[in-house]
């Protein structure tokens, strides 16, 4: 540790105990550097990184303050992460994603659905039939916003669902993960606080990091799957520019976030001018009568970036996704040329084709079904097999079961042996790294019901019986 | 301007008048606040803006000194990119990919070869076949570092060559730009100094915008295309840790360095244990006997990572590349997986087929043939109507041809004048943002000639004499 890391780490437990208070003055430099024998300018370098994490303010001339945020505790995950850990989750989610996609692994711990349900061969029809044309290519221009057709398309189905929406609003990204990157991207720079939920989708943690936010997490709420409360607090209090939030099946846990709350998050996200990129990737995979809304419903001020993809519904190799980005829509077009550039016009040419022909609402229906019905399954099984002391956190919507172990358990020692045998789960370090308590695990229950899938389960029962022994 | 910026131009000036010495000590914070009349905040943020800049170096407790780069003029480009101009690049970039996409537009701008040239019906014939199939999505893990068999078939290609290489030295990208881009985010930190050519692809100035990134500029040599004695010295004066070079008809000028030049930067590389990002997207458009050499082939040490494309060749559809990342490929592979994720399996499928049945090699004959015959003919339509005061710069590789107009033209104005005509063309601040001659401009020779490409070419003559008179 550096020595002005040592200096800021005891300025800042004063802070924490209450010594130093909201807007009170700290020595100066000169007298800080006299004080506590560290030269001049390892004690502004400690200022400086304080003021950096939101502890301190600067006056020109006048010298550091204790800035208001170190009055709230809103939980005690506010810090920001340490390096160390930082690079320790990028292994982590490495490491999984690698393991994950060996062919030879049962891979309960995928964030897909069972691929056997999303090969649509219609879908796979069209793209042949496109391929063989010259104009699948040369039609439309191959460049950002995208596809003019698919985005009328994208913004016809917005329409439907009450809300206004014009095809330059939407831009055409490489699948759901481009979208939310772009637009995190577009809307920030390093140093800026974004709020994210306490359990939640690694890429979130990920996109951070590499763009050198600072992220303010918002606790988990298990009976609503939102505390507003402690969101309003949270805008209240820190410099918060964006929020990227998952309300709809929510992944890792599940949860669908009501109509009301969200309607009230849209209130507040005005009311502070905090914006808000809505990862939908789920929104399609409810499987009640009403497709749930999303905050973009309650969004009269553009002020939510809306993400969503055709890669969760047609299989790994659609990695088509858009961002409904409004007035931001030139601002993710200037990243977007700088990197990723552009979406394959062919996908795009027979995407237009399935989704304005309706297969795509077809495929959607039979989707469901399926997932539905091996998810009921799946619960089920689990659920007779599972011992008591474990809870299984059932949700009506997407394909994940989020299952609750025993307190002393460690879900990242579960995958390491459960890998062993050549069964993958998703930990629940990969989604809320910064927790004390590790003892979830993510399932996924697309898969259909099979001899093979009950022996597959009956080991896992095993080995989570064995580590609650050890 | 903020007061540090200030007082940071000042004391940068007294460094260039040679008032300050390498190794000379600066005041102190306190004797320069007490010299100047600023806050020592002001002092210490004028002293580390320095420090980042590279003009200055600090030693813990004893204060700041003068850093040993400053006696060193290798060009007048050396300073860092001010942020204004960085972000007028972006715009003038983004404006121009904008204007080029247009269908009604004659894209004589445009960096990707006529079209019609890079359609292939045996390919679109595979991926028609591919896209049938089930398989053609699974067979392969649709994950980084991408499809085996495709890169058994890129090492093979380079073992064709003599140059060393296993399939897992391969990463499959989304292109060679997101080849050069996750290369240069997994080599960098931000605040780290990079060697760009003082001519180049915008996409390099771009990417070292993005990531933070400090940028040497190394001046063109007309004649051999690089010059190694100014290569010496910027490596051994500054602390470059990345070069980013195109040496194989380099865009935008078209020049191909010579083999032993090249071996001299390999040597210099190790030398000075520097890495070299090689782009190479255009090493299949020679139109000589042989296909020149790239560093990478002089490399014993893996300090080269070097990126390619099937993209310039096939058709902007196939956004497939690749870098030879030797032991960097894990790192390549973290980076990858945090933001651009996968490459589509369907077009990985089809180029398997296509370049391992020697449809490539065919496809690529044909393809430098038409090039070479369009060139060649434009080169002459050209030069036949170009004023005498105009130089075109014609090197037998790519489809470039790089003109030089009178000194005190503009070519930024020239293209909004042509754009108003419906006619692309790529002026010279795309390439050399920092450069103060800016009477260049970069003509596609890809096109066959017809009635309608000779009124285009008469209509720029008529656009440039004219703006040579006002």
């Amino acid at each position: 540790m550096y020595k002005f890391e040592k200096l800021a780490r005891s300025i800042h437990q004063m802070i924490e105990d209450g010594i130093w208070k909201a807007h009170d003055k700290l020595p100066s430099l000169r007298e800080q550097s006299e004080l506590s024998g560290y030269s001049l300018m390892t004690v502004l370098n400690a200022y400086q990184e304080l003021e950096a994490q939101g502890w301190l303010y600067a006056k020109d001339k006048s010298g550091y303050y204790i800035a208001e945020r170190a009055d709230l505790e809103i939980n005690s995950n506010k810090e920001i992460l340490p390096a160390q850990e930082k690079i320790q989750i990028n292994s982590v989610v490495f490491n999984y994603l690698k393991d994950t996609q060996a062919h030879d692994i049962v891979p309960l711990g995928s964030a897909f659905p069972n691929p056997e349900l999303l090969f649509n061969n219609k879908f796979m029809q069209l793209l042949s039939q496109h391929a063989k044309r010259k104009n699948s290519y040369l039609n439309h221009p191959n460049m950002p916003p995208g596809n003019l057709e698919l985005r009328q398309i994208i913004a016809g189905r917005y329409q439907l669902q009450g809300i206004s929406c014009h095809s330059d609003d939407i831009v055409i990204t490489s699948g759901a993960l481009d979208a939310l990157n772009l637009s995190l991207q577009a809307l920030t720079q390093p140093g800026d606080f974004i709020l994210l939920q306490e359990t939640v989708f690694y890429g979130a943690w990920q996109a951070a990091e590499r763009l050198g936010l600072n992220v303010v997490t918002l606790p988990d709420d298990p009976e609503s799957g939102f505390d507003l409360d402690a969101f309003e607090k949270a805008l209240k209090q820190y410099p918060i520019k964006v929020c990227w939030l998952m309300l709809n099946a929510q992944n890792p846990i599940g949860y669908t976030v009501s109509a009301i709350i969200k309607k009230k998050i849209a209130q507040l996200l005005f009311q502070y001018q905090v914006h808000l990129i809505e990862d939908d990737v789920y929104q399609e995979l409810n499987f009640g009568k009403e497709k749930p809304v999303s905050v973009k419903h309650f969004d009269q001020h553009n002020m939510v970036l809306h993400c969503g993809s055709f890669s969760k519904t047609l299989g790994m190799g659609a990695r088509v996704g858009w961002v409904f980005a409004g007035s931001y829509s030139n601002a993710i077009q200037h990243v977007q040329l700088m990197s990723t550039l552009t979406v394959s016009p062919l996908l795009q040419n027979a995407l237009v084709d399935f989704v304005a022909h309706h297969h795509y609402e077809k495929h959607l229906r039979s989707l469901r079904r399926h997932l539905d019905q091996n998810k009921k399954r799946f619960y089920q099984e689990l659920k007779g097999r599972l011992p008591e002391d474990c809870q299984i956190h059932y949700f009506p919507t997407g394909y994940f079961l989020w299952v609750e172990l025993p307190e002393s358990m460690d879900s990242q020692q579960l995958y390491i042996d459960l890998l062993e045998q050549k069964i993958s789960i998703a930990p629940s370090l990969l989604f809320r790294p910064k927790h004390t308590a590790q003892n979830f695990i993510r399932l996924n229950c697309s898969f259909e019901w099979t001899d093979e899938l009950a022996t597959t389960l009956d080991q896992i029962i095993y080995q989570i019986k064995k580590n609650k022994k050890a």
